[in-house]
Parts: C-alpha cells; sequence; structure tokens
C-alpha cells in the first residue's frame, strides 16, 4: 500500500523554502503546491514524516492512505491536477525552486492524483517577500512640496482570491502596475472596496498604527455588503503591519508626517455579467504625506450642497466603496468655483430644511453653546448614510473624556444650523478624517452666496498645537486653558498617534 | 529666414506611415509627432510641403515662419520637447519607424524648438490597427453555451487622455490585459462609466449597429457627470466600427446571437486624492453572445425590493457608472435565493406605497387593461433615477407606432401595480435592456413571500416569433393576430436589428 502524507498547511516563510530540504531530502517525494494556503504534500511510504514537528511541517495535521485521501477529497470538492491555475501555479514554484516540475509534473498527472481544495483564509505566516530590486530615494520631508497621495513606496502588497480556491498567500512585491483584465468587473461595475490608514513614526523611532481595527472592520464590512468574500481581519492587518515593516524606513520621522496606507479590494472576475465575484484581489500600497495644512490648522469654507445627494436611505453611504466617490467630484469642482475646498451635503428630507449628512471625505461636526451657556458637540448618527469614521469615533469618545460639553450623535436639521449660526451660537464647526485628522470650518457658503460664517480663535488653537507633546492629556482643571475644541482634539490625537501619550488605540508595530 | 511648416493634423491610417515618405524624401526634415491628434511637423526651407495635397498631407492647414510658429504656441499654451511624454511617444515612433531619433531628438531640443499642444479630440482618421499575430478559434453558436460576456474577440480598441494634451490616437490592439496603476482612481472611486451595444450580422452579410448614437450620447452624459473630458462622440463610434469592421468574423451569422460591444471609459490618473482625472482611457472589447434565452422567450420572477436602493432624487441613477452596479449584486443574490432572477426597485418616496423604479439591469413597463377595456402601456419617467435606456426608448416609440395602446412615462406607485395586480388588470410586464431586450415577467415577489402573479399566453408570443422576417410591420389591421405585446415587440425590434424591414435605427457599417 501507498501512503501519502497531507500537509493541510505548509506555512514557513516564505512558504516554499519550507518545503524545498524535505523534497529534496527524499527522492520519492512529490510535491504540489499550489498558491493556497493549502499546501498539499504527497510522499510515498513517507509514514515518517507524519506528526513531524521541525521547521516546515509543524502544521501538518494528519495522514491519509490513498483510499481515506480520496475520500477526503470527494467530501470537500475536487480539482485535479489538470486544473490550469494548479499547475500554473506549480510551474512557478518549480521553475522558482529550479525543480524538474515537469517529470514530477506528469508522473502526479499520470497517476491522476486529486487534489483537495479547502477554500482558505489569509495566513500572514505565508507571506512572501520579493523584495525590489531598485529603491527610489526617498522624499524631502517638505510639507510644501509633498502633496497628498502622490508619492509611493517601493512595494505593495498583494493577496489574490478565487472562487473555491479561497485567498492565495499574500505577496510583498515591487511596487508597479497591475496588470487588469479589461473585462474585470473592477474596471466596469465599481467592484472596489477600500480604507485609509496611518502609519506614524515617534521620537522614540517606534511606528504606531492608529486603531487599525476599526479600518479592517469597516473594510469588511463594505468587502461584504458588494458581495466580496471574508477574510480573517486580523490577518490581513498582520500583513499590512509587514509591509509597513518592510518600508519602515519611508515612515516620515517628523512631526505632522505618516506615511498613509491604501488598502484596497478589488474584482479581478472577467466577465461582464452583473453577479458576484468569482476572483478578487486585495492590495495595499503606502505613500509618505505631510501634514494636511503646514502651519498649524487652516479653516476653510464648505459649499452647502442641496441638489446632489451623495447617499440615502436604503443606501451604501455606511461602505467605503468607490461608487461613493466618483460622483462627488463635479460637486467638489462647483464648490471650487466658489472658494470652498469641500462640499456639505444636505438630504431633502422634507424636514426642516433638510438632513446635515457629510463633506464626502470628512465626517462634520458642530460645537453649539446653548441659552444656558452649556456647550453640545453633535454630529449626525450612524444611519446608514454616512460614512462611519475612524476619526469621529475617536473625536466622540475623546470629547465625551474631556467632560464639560454634551456630545450628541443626532440628526441634525439644516435650519438648526443656519438659524444656530445666524445667531451666532456656533462656536466651532468641523470635519473629521484620516487623511485631515481634525479640519475647521469657518464658513458655509450656500447656493446664493450668502454665507454663515463663524470666527476662528487661532491663538487658542496655537497654544493647543504648540504645547509640549504628550501634555494633551494634563489640561488644567480649572478651564484657565483657552478654549479650542480643535485645537485640542488635534493635539490629544496626535500625542497619541506618535506615542507622545500611552492609548490602547496607538498599536506599536513589531512588538 | 528658416520657414517651419506645421502639419496640425497628419492622419493617414495608420498616421505614422503617412509622414515616412516625406521624412525620408528630405532630409532636412524633422518630425515631432506625438500620439496627439495635433503632429506637429518642422521642415526648414520646406515652403513646398505647404498647401501639398498628396497622401498623408491632406489635412495640413498653416505655413508659418519661426516667429509666427511661436506666437502661436505662446497662444495655446507651451509644452517644449523636453516635456517626457513627448519626448517618449517621439522615442517610441522614431524606434517603430527606424528613425534616427536620437540625434534628431538633439538637434530639435538643441534649437529649443517648442511644440504648440492643444489638447486634442478623438480622430477615427488616426486609428492605428496593430494586429494580433494569434487568432483565437470562434466559438460555436450554441445557444446553451455561449455564456453572456464570457467570450472575447482578439482585439480591443484603447484610446488615451491626457489633461492638456487630450485624446491620443485610438488603438486597435491585441485583446490583452490593461497593466494599472496600483493608484489609478478607476481602483479606488468608482471613476468608470460604460456602454452596452450589439453588432448583427443579417441574412445579407451586413452587419448593423441598433441606433449607436444614443449610447454615445449617453456615454457623454454619464462621462461628464464623473468629471471626465468630452470627446466627439462620432469619432468614438467610428472607432468603434472600425474595431467592428476588424473583428467582423466574430459577429455570429445566426439569428438571435449577435456580438455585444462594451465600450468603457475609466481614470487611469494615479493620485489617490479624490479630484478630477488628469489621465483617463476610452477602451472598447467585444464578446459575441447568444439569445438570451435560446428557446423563444422565457418569462422570470423579480423580486420586489423595498430595502435597497439603487438610486435617488439628486443622485447619479440616470448616468450608466460602475457604481450603480456593485451595490445591486447582493440584493440580486438575495433575490436568487427566492427564486427571483432579479430585483424590483421600488423607492419609498412616502406617497402609494413607492415609487416602481427600474431593476438595476432594465428598465420595466407595465401594460394595464383598463376599465373601459383600453390598453395602458406604463413605465417611469426619466426623472434622472432611472436609466434611460435605449431599449427602453426603443419600445416607447414602436408602442405609440402601434396605435392601439395608450403610452405613458409616469411616476407608477406601489399600490397601483399592487392592485391592478391584484384584479387581474395587468396584462404583461417587462423588462428591457440591450443584453436581455424584451424580458417577459409573470411573477413580482413580495418581502412576505407573497406573489403577483401573471399568466404569460406562450402561444402568442410564439406566434410572433415565428412569423416571417421582416414581416413585424404588417400585422393585420383588423387585430385578428394573437395578441403579445412582448412578441410583437421583440419580433420587431429583431426584424430592424437584422435588416429584414429597413430603418432608420440600423446603421450598417463599412458604407
Amino acid at each position: 500500500m501507498i501512503l501519502y502524507s497531507i500537509a493541510w498547511s505548509v506555512s514557513e516563510k516564505p512558504g516554499s523554502q519550507a518545503i524545498l530540504p524535505l523534497a529534496r531530502a527524499n527522492k520519492e517525494v512529490y510535491i504540489f503546491r499550489s498558491k493556497l494556503k493549502l499546501g498539499i504534500m504527497l510522499v510515498r511510504s513517507a509514514r515518517r514524516f507524519a506528526g513531524h514537528s521541525g521547521r516546515g511541517t509543524r502544521k501538518w495535521t494528519s495522514v491519509f492512505d490513498a483510499s481515506s485521501f480520496r475520500s477526503v477529497t470527494s467530501r470537500n470538492g475536487i480539482a485535479t491536477t489538470a486544473d490550469s491555475d494548479f499547475l500554473s501555479s506549480w510551474r512557478q514554484y518549480s521553475v522558482a525552486t529550479s525543480f524538474k516540475s515537469q517529470g514530477i509534473l506528469r508522473q502526479g498527472v499520470a497517476e491522476n492524483v486529486e487534489a483537495a481544495h479547502i477554500p482558505a483564509d489569509i495566513s500572514a505566516d505565508e507571506l512572501v517577500v520579493n523584495p525590489s530590486a531598485f529603491l527610489k530615494p526617498k522624499p524631502a520631508l517638505d510639507a510644501s512640496k509633498l502633496r497628498f497621495g502622490a508619492e509611493y513606496t517601493d512595494h505593495m502588497m498583494q493577496i489574490r482570491w478565487k472562487e473555491g480556491l479561497g485567498w492565495s498567500n499574500p505577496r510583498i512585491e515591487p511596487f508597479g502596475p497591475i496588470p487588469i483584465h479589461p473585462c474585470a468587473q473592477v474596471l466596469h461595475y465599481g467592484m472596489e472596496c477600500f480604507e485609509g490608514m496611518k502609519a506614524f513614526k515617534g521620537k522614540d523611532g517606534r511606528i504606531r498604527l492608529f486603531r487599525p481595527d476599526l479600518n479592517m472592520e469597516r473594510l469588511h464590512g463594505s468587502a461584504t455588503r458588494l458581495g466580496f468574500p471574508s477574510f480573517d481581519k486580523e490577518a490581513l492587518l498582520d500583513c499590512i503591519k509587514a509591509l509597513v515593516l518592510v518600508e519602515r524606513d519611508w515612515v516620515p520621522d517628523k512631526d505632522g508626517f505618516s506615511l498613509y496606507i491604501r488598502p484596497t479590494i478589488i474584482s479581478t472576475h472577467p466577465h461582464l455579467g452583473v453577479g458576484p465575484p468569482r476572483e478578487a484581489m486585495i492590495f495595499c500600497v503606502l505613500s509618505p504625506v505631510g501634514p494636511y495644512y503646514p502651519t498649524g490648522l487652516k479653516p476653510v469654507r464648505l459649499f452647502v450642497d442641496r441638489k446632489h445627494v451623495r447617499a440615502f436611505p436604503g443606501g451604501i453611504g455606511d461602505a467605503k466603496v468607490g461608487g461613493n466617490y466618483a460622483p462627488t467630484i463635479l460637486p467638489q469642482l462647483k464648490a471650487a468655483q466658489r472658494g470652498c475646498s469641500q462640499v456639505l451635503y444636505v438630504l431633502d428630507d422634507g424636514r426642516d430644511g433638510g438632513a446635515i449628512g457629510e463633506s464626502g471625505a470628512m465626517n462634520v461636526f458642530f460645537l453649539f453653546k446653548k441659552d444656558d451657556d452649556s456647550l453640545e458637540l453633535v454630529t449626525p448618527p450612524l444611519d446608514g448614510v454616512i460614512l462611519p469614521g475612524v476619526t469621529r469615533d475617536t473625536v466622540l469618545a475623546l470629547t465625551r473624556s474631556f467632560g464639560n460639553i454634551k456630545v450628541s450623535e443626532r440628526r441634525l436639521s439644516w435650519n438648526e444650523v443656519e438659524e444656530a449660526g445666524l445667531q451666532g451660537s456656533i462656536l466651532e464647526i468641523f470635519g473629521t478624517g484620516t487623511a485631515c485628522m481634525i479640519q475647521p470650518i469657518i464658513g458655509l457658503v450656500k447656493e446664493d452666496n450668502t454665507e454663515i460664517t463663524l470666527s476662528f480663535d487661532h491663538d487658542a488653537a496655537s497654544y493647543w498645537l504648540s504645547k509640549p507633546q504628550g501634555s494633551s492629556t494634563n489640561a488644567n482643571a480649572d478651564g484657565s486653558e483657552p478654549f479650542n475644541l480643535c485645537g485640542r482634539l488635534t493635539r490629544t490625537i496626535l500625542d497619541i498617534q506618535y506615542g507622545h501619550s500611552s492609548s490602547s488605540w496607538s498599536v506599536v508595530l513589531g512588538e
């Protein structure tokens, strides 16, 4: 009887190297290694491999004889070695490792060996790094020259997915174009979702992410809404961390600068019918960015857009998907013609002048001073129409912790904003987002070009921004410090992001 | 004085070949040929070229001396030959034509020649064909095997665009993957729009398009809404026609079969900021398709979705953009679980159970029998929420021409449909679209799994489908023919599409 060992998961880094020594040591080893997490190893008379606990085999779990192997495959769906993807990945592997692939392959086919396919999840353990032969010079950390999203690092991370096969091993590859089938769903049906995150390098030289679990959660939600396959959120985050560590020299070590992280999921399924994707990929690129505004907080104006609707109840305004962005470009250009840097979307729901939504790239907050001199910070609720921003959640939590401001997630009508604005009882308006962090707003320009104007206390904001690093948590209890919520929030978040003050929100890499 | 001839448009097919003979004939010719429509040719002492009317020069319009040339460039914006795109396209051109590019290039640079850039529109005259070395076998015209959108022809058409430069010359290239920058807007922000068209081969062997001007009009509208550059609609159509003619052997010569045409516009602008595209491309692929249903009209059920909203007033439901499709996949899967092939979107606008919209991939029509036995065909109006379908418009026009049916584009409430359905006064429901053409619907399944069911007169439909080709226009005036609007419309449209009956809607290629 011929026994077969089946390695359900061969998972050294890089995965392929783990198999090689074993294979070379035994002339009778047949290896069928796809790009899948499920590596399958067939070994004649190889009982001695069972339970092997050395390098490269620590995840082996079972030994079957030929008959039980077949029964396993039939339980889990069968793909023969004639499967073209399987063969092609095998050829790639064997070329890379100088194996006599054709001989082994033919032998395998001749024996009609069948491989069991269990859809694989992402495994950070199987990450393969293919370093770039050419490293670019890093850009100068000059805030006035480093445009957002225009510079890219040397590498990118990719994970492929195929229906029935699952997620491939993650790969860190040289940064470069992705060849995409002209019929891939991502080019036709907006089958794409993404996240925006940042890595920060503190004075201690350590690299930190800010609440990355929230980004993974949201990415998973966006993907699910579009019909993309599920994935292990922690494993994906581990792969992203690995990419950032490979590019650690690209993380700017200057205050206010950071490495922007863009994980993206696209459907590469080449089919013109509208349907669920059968092929997809996750990729992640990195871009060094400066502070949104080089010299402190620079307030901007928003155009109050009651004509264009970004999202609506029953739609997918709460998912970070491509299709939510393309339609905002034209309204944004029209806003720019009126001197406004972005749009404030107000959804006409037939009540009180409509509901304040968000700003397309930012959530929005309004700080009201009530008749009794109490303060209320209001932002629209997560009703499915606005994006559940990470910075939004951060601002809510921090402001609640400050203690002297009522914090409300509630419907905010345009009439309420306009009335309060005219009465001078809006203290601050600001937008929040990963790119801009806290963006003060001093004007809301209406269709008729009239404007609700606020003043912005630059001195108070500067006080907070120039406070010693790490001192944000030591606000004077007596309230003797100048009041500026934008400034205080910015200082507090920066302190956490750069590690000046400790917080469970800050995740240090490589530890 | 040195005179310069400026060829504003060197436009033989392929464009580059047109210049070559001239250049070889005159050692003093300097040619700077970008990928633009605006080809610039500088010729020392070349007055003799002025007004030349031979091949390759018939579009020359002006001769300037050096000083006026400079004044032209300064009026239209200046890009020096150090412009990297210009240089690179020149190198590509000169490599292709075995020119001593480097020498000429250096000479040009040394003289500090400046090239005028006038953003160029699409020019079908400049189309270049790069034939594939390998032609695939054509698929068998077996309606049960030829899946929609799964087979592709040997070639595709591409036109690139860059801000300031305009549209490149159109190219027909071997079908293959498009290398896309991982930060290109199309992968992140849904910057994509498309069309669906078909080419039909009649018994006479001639190839016809069906109302292609409407597709170009709509594509231009979709592109404009997303901030894409404008383009010459007729020129693009000419390029698409050229592609179809290159692939004429791929147009199935079997009734009900056709060549599906998918022109697409994507933003290739590699920038993570959300803003207007600075680079884009149009591409067009072709896919041979069979009849939607091999054996006549096969009625389906729709799931009445009141939870998911496809589009909304103020949104972009009337544009054919990628972001309108990705969100429909999950609702469609849920509908499939209930035995429904698609979704009927009903928008809750607070009145009468909501407004009937469309079906995600089809417009919808309802044929009511009134109390006085008169007939009314109703479809929702073009209010910005539904797609202005070409087949929709065709059905409206044809049904009006039939004469005995009132045709209404009006708001249709769910309550009206439900009531009429329960009373049995809905004669027919059908969807329309380029892919399915006329799709009879016999059931509307509600959230509570109750269903409004219609009967479908298969015999009457078959009567119309099996009528002699070209006889659709000869409906018996006495009304003695069996009534089935789906069947009659299908027969009438097929007759036009395949050239059995003459119509201005049918555009014959190559004539």
